[in-house]
């Protein structure tokens, strides 16, 4: 198994969404049904021993990878959504993008006290909706959080936004 | 295991998203692990001796079970999306909505003529985006198309706009 096979799986699109952004695109890599199970059964294998209770992913390219982590490591799978989609109450959490603010919302009985959660999304670029769903997480109480991404943008610095003690990994960096 | 069981899990939310609507809450039967893996189980064994080479998601409820269910059937994952998502080359569907119409997309180079495709959502209810995404998949030409919901509306009567040849399953009904 090998992270370097699973990155030259990954499509680059230059200018997209806009003008300047070198776009990943993560279908090419879900679509080849050899390499799911390969990314599949080296998540498994990193959280393994971590004792994860839910898995918590995030709109919407996160509910692909976040599910299977789940039924893998024998969790329970937990929606985070943008205002308006999550149909019974909520809580919320603010964040500020370039232009104007943005939210996440998660249902309120969610998580548990005693929950050991794993945050996934796919990408990590300049962090802000992770920061928000991580704040969100920490502001309900469970025992302990990770956090993963399956892509990482390092020259980005999204990484610097999180305490020090929480574990934030990302199985596929670009250096730029 | 048993259908009952998972049934009971679901949340019914009156007046969701509009007035009249009985919405189905399936966050609280996905955050169980011992539900999740339930659902899993039955799902897998359901489609085992298919030869499922790729499961379609539907953005962006379908991308819960969808992925789940692609790598239980060791098949790859084909997300559908609505336009503006996906970031290379597509194929669309228009269709008609009860005021204006929409229009669903998945990437050109997703499937093959060889592929046995289960695409997957979460509710059937008019049905109007499962048609959309099967006649497109049609349309691609694949050898087979399976249809899975995990839940059916049955008085929306949604499922008599799939051709009779068409094997279309939902694992839990409600009558009304």
């Amino acid at each position: 198994m090998s992270i370097e096979h699973l990155k030259n799986s990954i499509r680059n699109i230059p200018n997209f969404p806009i003008q300047g952004i070198q776009f990943k695109d993560v279908t090419t890599l879900f679509k080849s049904a050899e390499n799911l199970n390969e990314l599949t059964a080296i998540l498994k294998k990193k959280y393994a021993d971590k004792g994860i209770t839910k898995v918590v992913g995030i709109e919407s390219r996160g509910f692909i990878m976040g599910p299977i982590m789940a039924v893998e490591l024998g969790a329970g799978f937990v929606p985070v959504r943008k205002p308006g989609k999550l149909p019974s109450e909520v809580f919320e959490e603010q964040y500020e993008k370039e232009y104007g603010h943005d939210a996440v919302q998660i249902h309120k009985d969610a998580l548990c006290p005693n929950d050991i959660v794993l945050i996934h999304d796919d990408l990590l670029a300049t962090g802000g909706t992770m920061l928000a769903t991580y704040e969100l997480i920490k502001k309900i109480g469970v025992k302990k959080v990770y956090i993963n991404f399956l892509i990482e943008l390092e020259d980005l610095n999204g990484r610097l936004l999180f305490p020090k003690e929480v574990e934030v990994e990302a199985l596929i960096k670009y250096e730029k």
